[in-house]
């Protein structure tokens, strides 16, 4: 089969599209034909060099993928060949097949096209387990999400606000803000411009925010603190912005909050925290309204495979809002 | 009525025992007369003038106490005068009576003399909403307590061991440490010997502890994230080490952690995350095995109010194991 391979560690010129071995399929996994992948941005860090796929995962890129289902594994019920479905991926999603673990599987939604698919299940699976999971969002709420345009963001938004919290979100241009309005969030701070700390503060009477959702890690650890409210979540996905940062208990114990950090690339397959709980209640909780078209996949753009050094540099640029896609048939 | 006053901030010599006015009743509340209070860490803060009491809290020193109910205010039902009970204090625990919130108190549990009971609320309720209603921790867990000859650390061997967790303490000197493996510690460290971050991965064969309860804050902060395991929780209720410390959000992401800092005191009377929740929680699931002797109170002497300077003069050199008990009755 085709897939895109890495020449070294590096920039985007690293990407090559090629041939590589077949996957090989184990007890437990079903074969999906690719039709799409996604671009995350743990998928620049592994093209760096800054982050190896956990052990026993494929050494090609792609933490999800749409496709259809080719061929089921041993000891695997509930999916058919000839099943149209999106998935959750340890890696592998860059190429024309792939071998997913049948706990990482979800239907195509109705009203989603097969492409756009691939566009879901890190952003839905990232959001639902750290949002509603871990730090227990719910109705009338007040929710932050830093970077509100990105996948995650978009994402996030839209949950948040189909759950009846109050949304708050935080980007880098007024076109941004705006997409991230529509979407469900009532306050968008531009972070170049004004001190979301401020911002949001004034906004809900000095009482602060309930959860945050971070992608910028040691950089707004300090202020992430100073806005959280009486028993806030603050919880770290990313580390655009740094890992190591003083840290302020006083204040943390003042609010009774709390900070945690997590990855689902590195969480098991099965079993208590693992990938496949998250999927499935990603598919009983959110899938519905996924179906019902109150939540949706934003894609920025689809590129071919064969493009996806210019995929990376859209995502590297942060000129993108929402999702990229990159397609196995270009 | 009588009760110790503070004829400043500073040591211990501040500390008078004099006449005050009587707590004023008001709807709600509880009126009891003091057998005995205990001594607290935040005790010895507020004394030093760093700790200043809640908005609505008695001036008065005493976070908890044992006594007899003497008057039932307005709209109170469940208790009535003769009670014996024990509660837990926003404040006014050094006195001759107190007036208390219905919801903080609990009845002296059977086999517990009235007096010892104050050793209880402040410990109880303190570990249960920490190690079990916020951290989770369950059969089979890893459960790491600094100062484990505290009077929290003392209840919070007791009440992981009864939960079924293998427990670690560390403690200052051999005298403490062996308290602690009576009251159900596996492993005792001492830290003035040992790194108590290789001595626990070595015994969890590399794999960490799934809650710390933590009282020195920055001192031990990155040590305590070091020792966490995958999905961990450190819980840190006390900063006898200082507020500030470098946290490492990234090495918290690869173990999918969480650094958690409450206070007990400062929490409303009623409603989501209040002390009344938290007494009717530590009513339900502690005290039918307080009741059994399975749980106990660890006293390690007994004052007269009047000589609360000595009592505190012993907590703040860290010389006693368990509580220090002021009677009111001299």
């Amino acid at each position: 089969m085709r897939a895109v391979t890495l020449s070294g560690s590096g920039g985007p010129e690293v990407l090559e599209w090629g041939e590589v071995p077949d996957p090989v399929l184990r007890p437990g996994e079903v074969l999906v034909d690719v039709v799409a992948t996604a671009v995350n941005r743990a998928d620049l860090l592994q093209r760096a060099g800054a982050y190896p796929p956990p052990p026993g995962a494929s050494e090609v890129l792609g933490l999800e993928c749409s496709g259809v289902v080719s061929e089921v594994g041993e000891g695997v019920t509930g999916w058919s060949v000839g099943d149209e479905v999106c998935a959750l991926l340890s890696g592998g999603g860059y190429a024309e097949r792939v071998a997913v673990p049948a706990g990482q599987l979800l239907p195509r939604p109705a009203g989603v096209e097969l492409a756009t698919a691939a566009a879901l299940p890190e952003v839905v699976c990232t959001v639902w387990s750290n949002v509603f999971m871990l730090a227990g969002l719910r109705r009338g709420d007040v929710f932050l999400v830093h970077g509100g345009s990105s996948g995650i963001g978009t994402m996030a938004i839209q949950l948040a606000a189909r759950a009846g919290a109050r949304v708050f979100t935080t980007a880098g241009t007024r076109a941004k803000l705006d997409v991230c309005r529509e979407l469900g969030a009532e306050v968008g701070v531009n972070y170049r411009d004004e001190d979301f700390v401020e911002r949001v503060l004034e906004e809900t009477d000095g009482a602060g925010v309930d959860v945050v959702l971070d992608n910028m890690g040691a950089k707004y650890l300090a202020r992430n603190v100073d806005v959280l409210a009486t028993g806030g979540r603050l919880v770290c996905i990313g580390m655009q912005g740094g890992t190591r940062a003083e840290l302020d208990l006083g204040k943390l114990m003042r609010k009774r909050a709390s900070v945690h950090a997590t990855t689902l690339r590195a969480r098991p397959a099965t079993g208590p925290g693992s990938k496949a709980e998250i999927v499935a209640a990603v598919r009983h909780d959110v899938w519905p309204d996924v179906e019902r078209g109150v939540v949706r996949p934003i894609v920025d753009r689809r590129l071919p495979m064969s493009r996806a050094a210019e995929a990376h540099r859209v995502v590297d640029a942060s000129e993108h809002v929402g999702k990229v896609l990159l397609l196995a048939q270009g």
